[in-house]
């Protein structure tokens, strides 16, 4: 699939269908694009009421060109489509890249019609193999090949971006321009009917002149795919997702604009954390935290010095560092040996550094103090804020050439020591010779001191995560099922009964056979055979109804707990039998389900949806007010590692209860993992099952019960 | 206090002793920019060591200049400090300003003497009522008097500015230029021994050339004082609080910067909210609501009207909108229908609106849409988001005298609806002439689109705060003690008698006194006389030990619940004396408390405690694990108002608890709200008090009880 992509990004050849000379048109900027670019290709302009176009040839029809071309744009009218592209297939396009908008995201009668045209184009190119990009896109970038079909200037560079919406493409590749960033590939995916986002991604992985990935995504189809590539490129180079649709009224703007679903923004979080994608709120992070990630020595850990010429400034910036994740530790007295010869006597040499009142006229004390920091094993990464960078501009005691040294051996000390430098500077917003030479090395320049902390708070998560990776992520096998057609019998039948959710038992037999811990149970149908299996199971027992009906068993007077003896369970199954049937009438009730009581353990509740987008999803949440009034639950799409299971596990607000407080014992943390690891792998497996709660589950010292179970199946 | 203020602030003479000629010197730059400014008083230049300074006389003492001073600047070692700051109160100075540095800051020796001489300059300047501003800073500037004693150019404008750290008025004044912004104070205000923060705040809110007040604060000192000034402050103008040492490390700078204490971060947000003080985390923020707050009309409310020329640029706005608190509302049917006949068939007009494809060439569009916006009852405010101010430089369809005209056209909307209009465009980086004709009316142009959501969500928040004030933040009186008096023996007695804290009957007792809602208690002091009160208290009971050296009475064995008759009173009569005897053989025990045992209500703690910065601080939590796990505690400083008191119960998290979950019933708010109102009096009254614990208290469906309360006195 990613090898055909290459016909997209480095075609030989190029047709335009609907090329047009006339200054009003959406076509005039791309074809003057593409024509005015240093593209070495072929180019072929088609247009049948034209001969000449650009002074060039012009083609009546794409049939007519004088040779195969790779890559073929289609900007006609909707109801030319279907037919141009036919014929493009026929003249032998790997690629088609269709502009034309008013398709399937258009409103009304004419997205029917439009929708209908993008089934028959992808009915079409998948004879072939062909590559569909767009609709209602305005076209892709690409450096290597010098491919300009975007209709402005782009400068070419080290990063990617693929982007649903054209005018965001607008934004980013000006944002990027202001940056002095430039692009290896741009690509507006419009309605995205053919290539994915897995498929880009799957192509830039391999890249070489991609350094880093950026997306603007609206709604994500096959997220699934796109996880699972991720998960491979972000070995390689850093994958930054601007995703818009969080809140409600996003979703509305993104709805009316693609027809895409914005999905349910805490799967999409969770599955982007599995995947290690940064995921930005907006235009402006997106750049910075790109800049930073690929320009960047990889810090190896959270530890930074924050130096400047006042306490103040530092004050300011050590807040901002503990904000977003960082340490500031108390240098090493050596270093501080260092540091405080070169201070005002009484100024701060411990972390922050403050060298006011002589850096302003010696800046060289600025690159000792840095230097002084770099050397130190338990510093990561240096902060300089405050006035560098125009200090001659404002300090008549400092000669702009000493300044403009001391820039210059700051970012020698970044080759030599490795780590990252960021400078947090008043005159971030100007330009000066000495920022300059920062800036067009490898240290990043911020006009604002929150920026600069959120920025390497992000490259400290970024290079943590990328140690993460080698250390734990390793995905761990789970035992399948004792009897894989045990559980589809279990199905089956209850389907043909026309159950649309399991009752217990089915569920609990399920578990079972996953190697998920329930207590033992036994369903009595009759009062005799309740007692006699409660002797059977030793004394005291809980008693539940079981019915396809009823559901919340509660509320239907459905339970009863902690009886003691035949008497007390003889008592409990008439009173639920004749409270479940006052409850539900028409409830077809199968018996009671008699269990021993289980010792009091830690509730949790460990539960399955499935996403529209990603697929299975696992829950994860401590029980009773946790889950209903804090919304205390963390989520973790299916295939997850046992990392993931264990970060999902400590995730939760509620984690210190489960390590015990208050005198408490800690609670089997492997034992919850292994369920959830578990419970992921029949997600996997049966995807009869829609829904699944297990709820409550108890923990305990040494293993867990799940108490209660209850799956939906699908339709 | 503040009319003397005038005299710095507006002096009709100034004097600088250790002025000079040397552009080596701290002191050149600040008598250059007094003379080279437009300051209309007198000035004398004093040095002994010279006769004349910038072609001026200079004279050698300051009792040898020709008139009085109102205003004198102390540029000279330490040790000369006392001296001439008694000869400038006796040539009879008003306001004094100590420049130089190394004072109480410093550390070691210097800092030692430097305090003494601190001490030496108020008690002299006490005697005649002169304001001293300094040491450890660099100056003031005032627009009013055309002063300028900070030693480079500062714009005149709308914001008085107050900072701690000299070097963050450098950068502060820096920012301000770089945005457009002016000032009309800027004060550094140093080791501040004299005027305090809410002594500038007291001037400042009358002072008619200051439309904003930021202050830039590390450690607050009478920061009760500050509260209720601000309070009173915040009706006439907005005030924005940067503070520094949020974090450890932010304490560390600060400490070794001006001595002065950080305090407790939680508490100081409590302060700042509770006095509508809006606080900002960065410099570049501050200045992005200041601006905003000065120059926008207020909004009637929270709901935004977003536009640009794509569905994208708008998702990322929307999301951002929710994000900081605001509501993007269905437009009315009205509106709607006024918008969609002029956009692209199938565009949205709902909310966001997207008018890409015909705005790009006719920015009339814009100003069409956002009339229709401002017009609609139910739109607060417009964002528009995307290209506009760019439209002519990327897009040669547009001219750009229709986007200016556009621009011009919005500015007169604003004017006339007195809705805010907030521009986020792709070129906010860059200086257009139509981004200018904004800028320079009331609508603020911001580069990115999180920042203008942010500071619009601000505007919102400040306005709804101040619509609130009117309606609710009035004082509301609370009962005194049925007897002062008795509460006072109480405390005299337990002192006297050497205790550090009181034992539960007697902070049950002042309780009372209070009003505060406590369940009946008698205090048993052997076997007999326990069940003879259990008999009279009606069973069952519940029984507690009582000893000023036992506070965890539980671990101590000291608690028995639920006695139901004579012979359990008495056998836990001697268990718990025996238990608290063997955990503390020391322990005076006074006897044991016998209470009726309450019916069980949701338990919360109301507590107090002394602040160094703010004084009383109430507290206020779940009780359990919500306080103990999840701290979801909220804290107000005394005094607060019923207001206050309501918001710090909604608060918490936890607080649907108290609503009633579950089917549950809700607790009565009221109750609490009424300790807590009672607790801030006895806070205030009782200042032998220092800490008190309410914990648990009972809430119930109609009243609360106070189950059991510590008391720690004052040293």
């Amino acid at each position: 699939m990613s090898q055909s992509l290459e016909a997209v990004f480095n075609p030989s050849s190029v047709a335009i269908i609907g090329a047009s000379e006339d200054p009003s048109k959406f076509a005039f900027r791309r074809t003057r694009t593409l024509i005015d670019g240093s593209y070495k290709g072929k180019i072929y302009l088609v247009n049948p009421k034209r001969a000449e176009l650009f002074s060039r040839k012009a083609y009546p029809s794409i049939l007519d060109v004088d040779g195969p071309a790779d890559l073929v744009v289609v900007i006609v009218a909707p109801r030319f489509i279907t037919s141009v592209v036919a014929d493009s297939i026929k003249m032998g396009a790997k690629g088609i890249i269709i502009m034309t908008a008013g398709l399937g995201e258009a409103q009304g009668e004419a997205g029917i019609e439009g929708k209908r045209i993008e089934q028959q184009v992808l009915d079409e190119a998948s004879k072939t193999g062909v590559q569909v990009i767009g609709p209602n896109c305005i076209g892709i970038f690409s450096g290597s090949a010098n491919l300009n079909l975007i209709g402005y200037h782009i400068e070419k560079g080290p990063l990617a971006l693929i982007a649903q919406s054209g005018n965001v493409i607008d934004s980013l590749v000006r944002y990027g321009q202001l940056r002095g960033i430039g692009f290896s590939k741009a690509v507006s995916a419009g309605n995205a009917i053919g290539v994915k986002f897995h498929e880009y991604l799957e192509y830039l992985k391999d890249d070489p002149e991609t350094k880093a990935i950026a997306f603007y995504i609206e709604g994500i189809k096959e997220g699934n795919e796109l996880i699972k590539v991720a998960r491979e490129t972000v070995k390689e180079k850093p994958i930054v997702v601007l995703k818009a649709g969080r809140s409600k009224a996003g979703a509305r703007a993104t709805l009316s604009h693609t027809g895409a679903l914005a999905g349910d923004d805490r799967i999409v979080d969770a599955a982007f954390k599995q995947a290690e994608i940064i995921r930005v709120s907006n235009v402006d992070e997106l750049f910075d935290v790109v800049e930073v990630l690929y320009s960047c020595p990889l810090p190896q850990g959270n530890r930074v010095a924050i130096l400047s010429e006042g306490g103040g400034d530092n004050a300011i910036t050590a807040d901002n560092a503990q904000k977003y994740g960082m340490e500031v530790p108390i240098l090493a007295e050596a270093t501080q040996g260092k540091i405080r010869p070169l201070l005002i006597e009484g100024m701060s040499a411990v972390n922050p550094v403050d060298y006011g009142g002589v850096a302003e006229g010696n800046p060289q004390v600025i690159e000792q103090c840095v230097r002084a920091c770099m050397e130190d094993d338990q510093v990561d990464a240096v902060l300089v804020t405050g006035l560098l960078g125009g200090l001659a501009e404002i300090l008549n005691a400092c000669p702009p050439a000493a300044e403009e040294q001391t820039c210059q051996e700051l970012v020698n000390l970044v080759s030599r020591y490795k780590k990252p430098l960021f400078v947090h500077s008043c005159f971030g917003k100007e330009t000066t010779k000495s920022l300059d030479i920062l800036r067009s090395s490898q240290v990043p320049v911020f006009e604002s001191s929150e920026r600069s902390a959120m920025c390497l708070g992000m490259l400290m998560k970024y290079a943590s995560d990328k140690r993460k990776t080698m250390e734990m992520k390793i995905p761990q096998g789970v035992e399948p099922p004792r009897s894989i057609t045990k559980v589809a019998q279990i199905i089956e039948r209850a389907k043909a009964g026309g159950q649309s959710s399991l009752i217990e038992t089915e569920a609990k037999e399920i578990l079972k056979e996953y190697g998920i811990p329930v207590p033992e149970f036994r369903l009595a149908r009759g009062k005799q055979e309740a007692t006699r299996l409660a002797e059977e199971i030793g004394y005291p027992v809980a008693a539940k109804i079981v019915s396809p009906q009823i559901i919340h068993k509660s509320d239907a007077g459905g339970v009863k707990l902690n009886l003691k003896d035949e008497d007390e369970v003889g008592k409990a199954f008439d009173e639920i039998i004749n409270s479940a049937k006052a409850y539900n009438k028409e409830a077809q009730i199968d018996g009671v389900l008699l269990s021993p009581m289980e010792k009091k353990g830690v509730e949790v509740i460990i539960g399955m949806t499935r996403d529209a987008q990603f697929g299975p999803v696992i829950m994860f949440g401590l029980g009773g007010i946790f889950v209903e009034v804090l919304k205390d639950v963390s989520f973790r799409v299916v295939p997850l590692t046992k990392g993931d299971a264990y970060e999902m596990v400590k995730q939760i607000k509620g984690y210190p209860i489960l390590e015990g407080v208050r005198g408490e014992e800690p609670s089997d943390i492997e034992a919850i993992v292994d369920i959830i690891m578990k419970v992921s792998r029949l997600a996997s497996e049966d995807e009869a099952i829609s829904e699944l709660d297990l709820n409550p589950v108890f923990i305990f010292r040494d293993g867990a019960s799940v108490v209660d179970a209850r799956m939906i199946l699908s339709k």
